[in-house]
């Protein structure tokens, strides 16, 4: 590494003389370091879906979080240091909760989206903190201006910008992923087919097999809300894939 | 780069022994990094304009904010790091509502970019925060001492300078933008002329075309406020050009 | 050690460039030079149990707190910096009391493990203290959605994330522990077989016996709530176990 | 420089052994860097006028801010760092309707130059700021003890020290303007002869000529308060002066 | 000592690469450099006793406080920086009148060593202040669940960890007056014993004698609460001990 | 320079191993590099009397503040940093309002010099701002026990120490000018005779002359308070001492 | 000087690696640096005195600090940072009279000297300031339990400990002096006893005679309370020590 960089890469106020945040581009090799989690836009609803690191089997994969109901149809999938991911998580369900008691409706994905990043650059710009070293993917079902429902699914990065897309991966081997969703999307697929996408881009960058405990995988939809799927659930659509491995690999991913 | 330099430019709340602030000066490095926004007045109203990096297909290109709208009748384009701007743009807004309700009239574009000016340059001068990476055009149609619509368009830098332009461009090729515009220009332009100028000197430095995806462009005037242009609009005007490349490039600009 | 690293591992509030937190993984060291604890859920409840390290004959190892009752159902096992762990315990049992006060019910392991754990997650983002140099083994038995008593242990680590295991150990040759833990743990067993499982998961990394005074071990089930063993209760355990040595070793473990 | 010198200059709160405030003394190097400001005291009234740096042919010089009227009577020219100088005005604004609210009179020119400066000292002696990189000329008309109107000009310069003036310079080439009005300098002109005299000294550096939009001109009398000469007026007055081109030259001063 | 030491031992919010906390280490060492305290359990209750360094002639041995009343029946000695330990006494004593008042029965010696001792810790996490350079014995005598007395005796140390002992030291060789406590304590004795135990162990590491003005004493008992030693019962005890030297050896200790 | 200093005295809350206070020192360097400024008390009232730097004959010579009148009965004159004295001087003034209000009688000379003091030394203590470069000489005439009017010279320095003085110099030349009035001070003088040796004593350094504009004067007595001489009064007594020089010199001094 | 002490010395929160507090030694060395004084407690009360150093024939003795009266029975001598002391002493006065108007009887000397020295302890332990570099005697007549007035002489130093003494000496050559106060002290001496001892210890050093201004000298009984000495006084009391020198030596001491 340079000399000149180490100058200006320990303080999170500080811009170098090219204009560059260091402490922000740090965060993201964070993020990129967690295991990867997608979103997918369907027809009827938002897919999120993100391979799990199960260190043991004594341990229950559920609670390694990477999904999060937010709202009763909002979601967010994580990537990166799961401790940032957390707090941030509990700030968009107080936002959305404080949002939902002043307007009496449910709070929109990009508000909510844009909320999170706002407060995400403020750790950017201010001493005394480092950047959130996580990304979040939101995903939700909120009406349009003519009151139909609308699946829509957001990024927010370590840098507090936010994204809309129709399809986005963060955190380990990202790129690829986005590279294979780029390939495979199509934006007319049902809810099912949707779960299929995420599924098979995780396992697309090392092309291997999960057990259910390996994944977790939720939907939003404008009738059922986010609804998390079960281990069957998540085996059946794995098995249908041809990437059920039921042993999994817990100390991998 | 010099030792000399390295001793002063890592502290917001620090001159160097000839004068200098160099993270103002990083922090105009960090606009230029950004892609380029310009500004045109007309005699109808104000035109903003934007180049929009996409960086994927999947991605929406609308979520790219380089333009906002801050009041009816007031809208600013960005250049620069994109998390700062929002949070500028965001301050702005709450300006213009609160000196609304306090006045009971609109906010003029030059009360507000200077009131955005004086907020940047706090971050300038006191420790314990960077200065914002981010340069704003603000532009409005508000009425003169005399009650006539007055198009208007400020520029805010990062050392919390205000400036006012006929034309302007911020962000990566300023300079030869400005050029452009220079040579260009003409006041007695209207509003379609103003869109198409705007939409040339985007494309003046590296002589290329555009997607409708790739640009942003928004007008505001005195009667229809601001509004922003559909991709219909923007690839008819595009074509009209001869600037259109439906494939676009969206991973470049 | 590298000179890179000695460049991002004194503060907190800072990324080293491939994304790391050196002081949080420096906690974890402190986490690994304390003691073992060890947690089992079996079906009639959960096991806490901790190596303690008595300095001398004329010491109480009672006093020596490795095992702390935060409420009545709920109980905690700590590794490392003990009064980093007091700390946290203290913390525990005022988010027990004041969650009980607000919703009139024992709060659930997994609320009070996640209000832990965000806690701690705050002291390694913010500037101006360190991280807790401790893990908690968070363990208790709380009726489930369908109101049948579920005894569930949870982690949380110096980086503030939380983790649901069915059996769990942290500290010096935590991995060693584990490794016996896996083998050998059974989902069906009753509280005595949890009892007779923590012990020897103790004993494993250096095939060794305990004095009652070694060692603190305590119950946590819907009858009987949070209860300490007596030494002589184990005694008998130890005993029976062939895990006895009445001389113990004070200076050692 | 000198190793020791820079030992003492990064702090704005610390003496270099021999008793100098070397942040100070760089803030006076930003108000060298800025374009010339002057300020004429005459028989009528006060004249200010600064150089304008128009950095581009679109640009609205009258957004150059140099001059700021600060109350009815009161008014300010400014050298150096531009964003500085408006924080400063603003806080001359504040004082001088803060003081007109109180005493129910206009405030004096002396007061408020003394109340800028001290607000000015703070930000040197005090940590967490740099100092103000900017000198302010305060002009106005106001009574004297005898009720009779009473022509008055200030300086405060970044260290916090007032000083009035018969005619002052702040900015490039101060020196070399100083000297030309102490040759030049009648008490008893009057104000058409201070315009003139204010724009032959902003000339005398390097004996140029200027376009009206290359400088700007204010007066303060008793009768008429503060007034900006226009574009036409200054036209005139260079005309008559033989220092008018047209052109300008935008891109220099 | 190691480069790697010294980047690791300046601040207290900063682990070392293994984990350790240096400046407690350190604080430990302050601790190290006090003349020592004993405490020693009986059966009627507990027997606090300290050398004494006096510096002259001319000092009162009295001011030279290493035992301090807490509360009726709570007495503490102390060991290390002594200004320190005024202020952890000043705390204690707040601490056991605030309990006092709220619950209106004297305080214990292991809830108020724990208060103690998590004041501590804070000062060991936090950055802004240095920890305690003391370490306390804290004994009492309260009543068990079952209402009878129980002597009882704490140690603080500069972590903040509390723990329970029969007898104890702190301060210089405090490690050598351990060993001789261990090899001669007996639980079973009374508090006479208990004064001439502590005295022995005081003098144990270096073999000497003692003035009465050497050496301070207090007991703790159930009736007569806590209790100071006049110089001549000193006298008296040293002398049956044959460890009395009426000239003392002020300079030393 | 020693590097053993330079480790010392870029903080002010921090000793060098000697004992020393470097920036205290330096802040003395600040004084001793302003013109000087000297006090004389006489039988009839106390003489303030200072070098002025007028820089320009363009600069108005009472705008130098060397003499400040502080209440009725109370004069200041400052030697070094002006911006500081500036700042003193008003603490001088409110703490002399506020007793007044107070008490209902004026502030006598010692308790306003002592109130300086302090507030001079919370500045070489605390951390987060520089000592005052300045010193002062407050003077004035305050009844004493037995109701006589009592001349009263104090001298408080950078280090926040008062001493009462028969006459006094601080600032540049202050070791001759006090050599001066030490052999020619007569305590029966009265105060024309005090004016008189007031000005000798400044010119005695450098054995000069003075133009009225080089030189302040004031005169507090019980009679008449504080009153400064016009610049007529100061030709005549310049002229009479023969130290007159109607051209002064004002870019020395 | 070592460089591995330099690695401990520039913060007052932080342990050296054997435990010691370089900041407070350093404290220690200001206090050796001021002029001796001294106090001697008699049968009838205290005595405290000090060597003055008077820098000049124009300065007022009386006015260099040293003794000052706390309350109506206490006094308190200095020695050190001249500034420190008066901040010290205004605290014991401020102290004195809340204790005062809270208890309704004077404050004895032992509490007094206890709350300063605590209040100089937390100099010591939190980063922000510097310790104080000042002692303090403290010396009055209390009542003791039965009623009688006691002499009571305590010392507090820069760590913040408080000491009781017969006599005791702080600042320059403080051992010397203690060597011979040691050496002729006698507890049943009388008042004027005392004070001659105080002068003749003052002398002892360095052999020396004063004139009256050279020292300060007050006594504290229970009749006539806190009572300087007069010039007569102390002339008196020289000359029959044959310590008397009419010229003193001002520039000395």
């Amino acid at each position: 590494m340079q000399g000149d960089q180490q100058a200006y890469d320990r303080g999170t106020s500080i811009f170098s003389p090219d204009g560059r945040l260091y402490q922000v581009e740090y965060a993201r090799e964070a993020v990129e370091r967690g295991s990867a989690s997608v979103g997918v836009t369907t027809a009827d609803g938002v897919v999120l879906a993100a391979r799990r690191r199960v260190r043991s089997s004594l341990m229950d994969p559920e609670s390694v979080e990477k999904l999060h109901q937010v709202a009763d149809h909002l979601g967010v999938a994580s990537a990166g240091n799961a401790a940032d991911a957390r707090q941030l998580v509990e700030f968009a369900r107080r936002t959305a909760q404080r949002d939902r008691l002043s307007y009496d409706e449910p709070m929109g994905v990009e508000p909510l989206a844009k909320a999170v990043a706002d407060h995400v650059q403020e750790y950017t710009q201010s001493g005394g903190a480092r950047p959130f070293g996580t990304a979040l993917l939101v995903g939700g079902v909120t009406e349009d201006a003519s009151g139909d429902p609308r699946p829509t699914l957001y990024e927010t990065d370590p840098s507090g910008t936010p994204s809309a897309w129709d399809a986005a991966a963060v955190g380990r081997d990202s790129a690829e992923i986005r590279e294979f969703l780029e390939a495979e999307y199509r934006s007319d697929g049902d809810l099912d087919a949707g779960v299929d996408l995420a599924l098979e881009a995780l396992a697309a960058p090392d092309d291997r097999s999960f057990s259910p405990a390996d994944v977790a995988v939720a939907t939003v939809t404008g009738d059922a809300g986010y609804r998390g799927l079960s281990a069957d659930e998540r085996r059946t659509a794995l098995d249908s894939l041809d990437l059920l491995d039921e042993n999994g690999n817990p100390q991998a991913s």
